[in-house]
């Protein structure tokens, strides 16, 4: 069973185009010629756009198309003749993912735990946030913690602070653990489908600031939590998970708060692990979740 | 164990007032001293809106206040000496219940099955349907069925043919069991708190028409459904019972709808039980639901 | 957008065999150079087993070999080759499913609603009972309802009646609807994967008579139903769908009971929309359901 | 809303005793005329059982019976009077925990983050293990941890020194967050209804050890944890909380140990939440929680 083994050394391929005839055929030849074993293989027809989306991952041991080359071989050869978008992800590059907290615990703990545990296969260079508070929690995991406060008059600066630490750590995503910034958008810019936010509510509904107020105030018996990419427009990018818990008339504010926290971590965790199992495609302001 | 037979004598209490000392000792003080022997109690206290709210429900064998003076006695001993609001149900009423339909029938038969089959203590004297789609499934339980079509021009007219019907079989109150009409304010008022309506979105997101269009729009991973008493504005009344399925990338606009129908009918029929079991209350926009 | 239409001509593949290399390429090129359009693909690779499973579904209107000999020719040049076990569906076959009830109706209604309502495409050329209670629910869906009561004396004689009308209806395959008679061995063995049971337990826990009275007697926090097909050992066949509802201490067995059946019809309901997709493969006493 | 305040004084009252006309009345009226003002009460009856169950919080602050003198007056004004089993805890004492854990961090990790975010009133004075793995942690959040490795031949003088330290620490009660040691029953009986542990199924399915294995090896479409108090028999003790996670074949055993994870750190801590609030009261080997 040395194919589930960490060290596994496979490839995760993500592919959409225009949906056509023959096209698992084309790409699963195309492994298979060239020794690549497949292990997984989803896919996905939306019949509404006439899209085709795929992601196919495969074992690189006795592989006859060298790594560099992949993206060049299989381009010519099977990409431009179904006029494909892809990405190629190798299990050898371990993802940087760096974190922005503000004064909440709940989502950063379950995220260093998880790592810490060997849950997730993932480098955290760099922890980032507007407060103090949370500094000693990435001492304890021994990340180093980047205080950078924010108010309107420094903001544009700051974010070029925080674009360069992320540069400098070469970050591949980064994680909004309930960071109470809005992010301006030449920086969401910067970072297309590279931004995961946690919003404290079942998005669509209670966009915005305190979500929870909201939902007391309308007196709804479910809450919920959505993580999502970032966009231009405020939570309204590709949703990527959700999730929610039953509440009732005795709920305060306070306890929807706390009962959402439960919620909030476990959605935002999970969309981590999406992302980092390369199991996530965006097209057109959605998701596609290959799981 | 004859308590909890169909045939048992009972009552139930439901208070609210502004919170004080002394409320639950003197209500039951004063059910004791008449030997009415208390069977459920809930209380609850909004400490935010300083409101005490109150179910009890009550044995009537023995009790000695004649069940056509309570309401009576109750005000002058106990009711305005805490400026309460109160109404008192007894078992021995059945509510009688009006059925307004469409085309739509999964939520008719999960709740027309359940009176058959003896789940709840009901009377449905009338469905009322601006289709003549489902009066086959009325007349297979044997209930009549009203065929009211609605227009631009007549909707004022027919409105008054359905206040009639309902006023004619002495309706206590009515469901809206996906029926595709919007009902006027003055009809809406006619009813306070007394039409329950199922709407298929986990409101307050997608209000309004077609809101599994919207959901698939927005990439959501979650639907629902959301039961409430209706009020002048459009799905916004106050919230009875919410549920949600899980959804993904693969479900098309239709699947939505058919995963939607098994999650709207458990919805509306767990609001009509709490309803005929008089386990509602609604203050201010919002409803206390005593399980 | 045709395709998803219910004209639709397609064919659905179900296969696994022993892991190899290739599998995939071999039957999408197969079926791409016969003009058969692939239109959903899963796949699943059991690692600890070192087996292979997949679903395709493909169009028949473009393809070229003939429905009647596509069985033949897949073997001979595919199935062979990988020591494939595999069935083939067609679309213009539309499933023959026989219902089995006793007394209680939440899941027959359930079932005839959603074939009423044009969810499914099946027939149900009978409902088979050992009571008359429901024979009036069959009429009024214009179905035949055949009244074979059991004894311990008479079960033998009377299951051999049961697999006549079984057979001369042409029976694809069966449900049990809340049906209250254990099948004898060998009814179960003329039937294998293709008896559908709804269990009112989250099975494996409460095996048996009367789970809701055991589930109470434990002091469970959850209930749960659990939909599966029959083998010889009681409740013990492979699980199709589980779902659960929570409940607490204020609950008596007859909510339970209550609550339960809320589960059980959309746990069946679900179970016999996979069967009928021709979503589920039984392997080693476990399914794989391809959603 | 000083009620709602860390730094309210109340005092919980939980109650049993056989069902009897009166006892709310007598409860609330004996609070009520010592100016003991009810801010929650709940109360149920179990009529199978004809049992009555009550719990009351109330204020404090004008309560004109002394603390000190409050079980005495209480039973000999009503207790004696209903036969009543009753429990008196002021908002004064905050409860001390211990917490025995072996290798996995989740529920550790979950436990003290809401303890250092200030979500619960606790005071965790030691950790017991018997493995080092999780000193690190422990001495993160700046809690004493005590190794203490149990074996076979050692076990009895190791409970030993357990119990002195849960005596010399003044422990109220103790989790067992994964401990993977069974308790002897001597040490059970010494702290009834007061160790709480999680076991990793929903209990009664997978009762002993390697519940995901076996739940894989079954085939189940859900999976689940169970917290509970531990009693004499293996994992049958008092059911507090459980919750579940839906699975699927494609879950393999590390798949549902991983998923598993977030459900039993979720359902721990709410069964820890409901002990610290006193809203729990054991019967005959169930409980009744009141939320």
């Amino acid at each position: 069973m040395t194919r589930s083994s960490v060290a596994q050394n496979t490839a995760v391929l993500l592919i959409h185009c225009p949906d056509q005839r023959g096209i698992v055929a084309s790409v699963t030849r195309f492994l298979d010629e060239n020794n690549g074993n497949v292990i997984y293989l989803d896919q996905h027809v939306d019949i509404a756009l006439d899209m085709f989306f795929m992601r196919v991952e495969f074992e690189l041991d006795d592989f006859q198309v060298p790594v560099e080359k992949f993206h060049d071989y299989f381009d010519t050869l099977v990409g431009q003749r179904y006029n494909m978008t892809f990405t190629v992800h190798f299990s050898t590059h371990i993802p940087r993912m760096a974190l922005f907290v503000s004064k909440m615990s709940h989502c950063l703990y379950d995220i260093l735990y998880r790592k810490e545990a060997g849950e997730w296969n993932v480098e955290i260079p760099v922890i980032i946030s507007n407060h103090e508070n949370l500094r000693r929690v990435a001492d304890n995991f021994g990340i180093p913690f980047e205080y950078i406060p924010i108010t309107k008059d420094n903001k544009e600066e700051q974010e070029k602070r925080q674009i360069e630490l992320l540069k400098k750590h070469d970050i591949d995503f980064m994680v909004l653990a309930r960071y109470m910034q809005i992010l301006s958008p030449s920086f969401i810019q910067t970072f297309p489908s590279k931004i995961i936010n946690i919003h404290h509510s079942f998005l669509p509904a209670f966009v915005g600031a305190r979500p929870y107020h909201a939902a007391h105030d309308r007196g709804v018996k479910i809450i919920g939590a959505t993580s999502h990419y970032v966009t231009d427009e405020l939570d309204a990018g590709p949703i990527i998970e959700q999730d929610i818990e039953h509440v009732s008339h005795k709920d305060t504010v306070q306890d929807l708060i706390r009962k959402g926290k439960d919620v909030e971590k476990i959605v935002l965790s999970r969309a981590i692990r999406s992302h980092l199992e390369r199991k996530l495609l965006v097209y057109k302001n959605k998701t596609i979740i290959f799981d």
